[in-house]
């Protein structure tokens, strides 16, 4: 049988995410969490507008889901992000004991695997799921904000 | 001349949004942020009653400090926070690029200090100031929440 809904049809959601973000001139990250192949939140970053150093794309994922369970834990969800998250958002999902992270393009600088954040031990990461495309965002919003400067 | 606005001072009234969180039911940690001697920011851990893992103290705290700035970042600040910060709080400030953090308790086990995270380099933390009194504190929650299991 066919399957649809795998990694790369929920990353695209993401992407899509991300170019609200990008948009709005926010650095373009986009998040989905999904439960059963159905996606029940979703995320994109929005610091500048809100002025808000925690409105990364993940937090706000994060907490809609939850909102949507009626529970704090994300048993059972997969969230799907553009960029590896932060030490911020993957100690979130540390306290969130969601399944699965799967990213995009990886950020060897601020990423939480570099920077060694403890996830919980039920949780599993992977990365590189639209990679170029994600990344390929990321440096079109660098440069078109260069240029503006 | 005698300063009335000290470390214990400001650690007192982060004390006091420990004791509402206690009498909402929740793990009791309180946090304020200060600039010039003046709070401008105030948070205590509402996770049971959000429902969401991300509604510690310290980031609720930092959201309202950026609000009541008008930036996002919170330069010449000093957050005070009953209990060591986790990974996700610690995270939250190394974005925020806050001047100085002082806790109350140690938590060796999820706290940022045993866990690596990444401060920015502008960054001082501090730790011990009313330890034993916010360490009592969090003791008397979870004997009071044991009983009544």
């Amino acid at each position: 049988m066919i399957e649809p809904f795998d990694d790369t049809y929920f990353m695209k959601k993401a992407l899509q995410e991300a170019e609200i973000a990008f948009e709005k001139g926010e650095i373009p990250v986009g998040a989905v969490i999904v439960i059963d192949n159905r996606i029940i939140a979703r995320g994109h970053n929005l610091t500048e507008t809100l002025t808000d150093v925690t409105a990364h794309a993940e937090m706000q994922a994060i907490t809609a889901a939850a909102n949507f369970l009626g529970g704090k834990y994300l048993k059972g969800c997969t969230l799907f992000v553009t960029l590896e998250p932060c030490q911020m958002c993957a100690g979130a999902l540390y306290w969130s004991q969601i399944d699965k992270i799967v990213f995009g393009a990886r950020d060897k600088d601020r990423g939480c695997i570099n920077l060694k954040t403890k996830l919980h031990p039920k949780t599993k990461i992977e990365g590189g799921i639209l990679e170029d495309e994600a990344s390929a965002l990321l440096k079109r919003f660098f440069i078109v904000k260069r240029n503006l400067n």
